[in-house]
């Protein structure tokens, strides 16, 4: 009877406890084919218990950028162990190594390490990073010639290691604390003015968002009521200047007004009241974009 | 050994009995950025084994109307309890009431009250309305500056509720039992015309919905195989007028031709036979559009 | 005690044991409205521990032929005894009939039988079909007049069978084992050329994949390195033609140019390196859509 009890407990706590763990998936793929699906019932059929959701399957195609941005604006708001498998993978078949990220935060990123890993690496820190052995971590009877990457390898790793069916030990080889980077202009402050980024645009209501936050502003002495001087480059072309309202509601200013505040990741931003800033300025985002600050006297 | 029984059924309960609710989330942020992934986070931080599914998030920005039709059109298809959380949201900031009304059919529904609530409200019942008490349900240390309300405040409630670590007495003071609602035409029948509303089209199909059931057409005494006459307004706007049979089938006309037929909710809609009888006739649909119908003779 | 440990095993075990099924939905729906919610409300209320997928609900509308594809493209990386729901029934309310297929592989395919199937049957075999009998297997409460048989029949049915409430035997009486079929140009060699279909396009990216195998690559001579002439016919017209390079990664050929390669199922394909093969070359895909290739020399 005691036997019975402790087999049923030793039965049901891998579901309940190493199950905890979420699968999020993002991939350049949408939603039109299969691809997806095939992801999932390779992960379903790792552990049919395993909690899998999607980040999102719309990138654009090869746009690594976009996908360093969704996994940093999201990640935090998981908890420690969830695991991210993210493929965009325009360098599928070269030489980019298939990579699993632990960050100091607790999180899992199984991808290409091709630029994806830029942002999280940067503001979640590199716990350990690993390559994943695919002598190992492959889809049984998968090999044969071309792979589908995201499916038999992303996809399967992911499933496994947050299903608790492998460690991140047998991932594979430990490799340097270092990941393929994209260069980008990060947040600063010099000669009374802020440097920083636009690295995407709220693309459903065409705000354009910034890397810059609270400090740099606390450190120009910008408060809320304000007016900010914001100058916008692409590369080196000089694309917008104007000295615009920073307000906490976009009520503030009329319809049809610039204005800034901050977003949901407490992040610099500008918006116009009822219409799409990005379209109206014709602004784009990436790592190209360049924003200055400072505050209008 | 009484007492490891005990503590394990204890534990395993709630897994079991709670979370037989899901959560059933809705938006206008659509799937390209990573808003609806950071609500879902939240509420897999919340609880691991909460069932979570998507209604859609592609309202129309800002279609307060539209998200309180895809409410009406699916609820009842979900167990009593169910926990609906929507976040079209035009007025964040303002001072629109964030709320979760119980309806008497059992479900929930978090949402800010701005006209969302319309038409569920008109057709389940208000059981209890109950506004959310901010300063015991927001994600902790989300209330620096800007709150994402669909993150921080209502995935978050709506995902305690459901998992059934809040109760709803605990969501804050209860109101008077009333909503915000959006005027429209109520189906209502007078000397011998059905007069309502077309609160939605179908769009893959391009078929138009009315709110006219069984019940006004019974009224009118028309029959499948009899024609009707429906007239068409926006506002007080002629849009169209037709002697159109009302089939069970659509193959009982000819293709390009219209017909009547009931929809999936069992209401009288038109559609034109292997085409978009909105498109054809430009007909759109809101709390602006009305039909008048009779039977043709 | 013994008792109640009893009652709880035979409690939770079909949890995780029949629920170890999973239901997985395509249709053409899209994900606008709340067609594809009511469904999965139909399916979480016959078992809230059912876990439910999505293959794609953006099928374009009733084209029968890439839901058969998507079908044959994804569901053998799902386990035995997962439940396909497709609903693309450009037929409803006409004669075809409500099927539940069982294949040689011990995958489940609810849907109506009008050329659906027709890749399923054709690849991974029929063990068995049965036609659903709508007098047991209908939402109870729906059969009042026009039926959503999307909500009312398939999903209600499928989810009933992956969670277990109904065996197969219970869906209705059993059919001869054919469904009904799609015609297409099925893969075969002869006098040195190999014949076949271009059943889908990779819509993300523009490429064109074939359903010729390494087998008919093989019985021709052809391997890595060497080119191929293709040429690809659209029902009798001619639309390309053109040598090629059969490469096992995009970069082998200039940005621009086009080459052959095996796609994710192990199938001839053509891509243009950093470019869409199908615009380039206005190729299409169907039932209708011939390839023919030999040995370039």
């Amino acid at each position: 009877m005691k036997r019975t009890v402790f087999l049923l407990i030793a039965w049901l706590l891998p579901a309940f406890v190493m199950a905890q763990r979420a699968l999020v998936l993002q991939t350049d793929f949408g939603t039109k084919d299969g691809a997806v699906a095939a992801m999932k019932g390779v992960a379903f059929g790792v552990s049919p218990a395993l909690p899998v959701f999607d980040l999102t399957h719309e990138i654009p195609p090869y746009n690594i950028w976009e996908a360093a941005y969704r996994l940093y604006q999201t990640a935090t708001y998981w908890p420690a162990g969830t695991v991210f498998v993210s493929v965009i993978d325009p360098g599928v078949g070269s030489h980019r190594k298939s990579v699993v990220l632990l960050t100091k935060s607790g999180h899992y990123f199984v991808t290409p390490d091709n630029g994806t890993l830029t942002l999280i690496a940067a503001h979640l820190g590199i716990q350990a990073l690993r390559e994943i052995d695919e002598s190992r971590n492959r889809l049984p009877g998968s090999g044969n010639s071309y792979t589908f990457h995201g499916r038999d390898v992303y996809a399967y790793t992911g499933a496994r290691l947050a299903a608790g069916k492998i460690t991140f030990d047998s991932v594979g080889p430990r490799l340097p604390d270092s990941v393929v980077t994209i260069q980008y202009q990060k947040a600063h402050v010099r000669n009374n003015k802020a440097f920083g980024n636009i690295p995407i645009l709220d693309v459903q209501y065409g705000n354009v968002w910034t890397n810059i936050s609270e400090k740099e502003l606390t450190a120009l002495g910008i408060r809320y009521g304000d007016r900010i001087k914001i100058s916008i480059y692409y590369e080196n072309l000089f694309k917008y200047q104007q000295a615009i309202p920073f307000v906490t509601t976009f009520s503030e200013v009329q319809p049809g007004f610039p204005l800034a505040y901050y977003n949901s990741l407490l992040q610099l931003s500008f918006a116009v009241n009822e219409d799409s800033f990005s379209e109206k300025y014709q602004i784009g985002s990436g790592p190209g974009w360049r924003v200055e600050i400072e505050k209008f006297k």
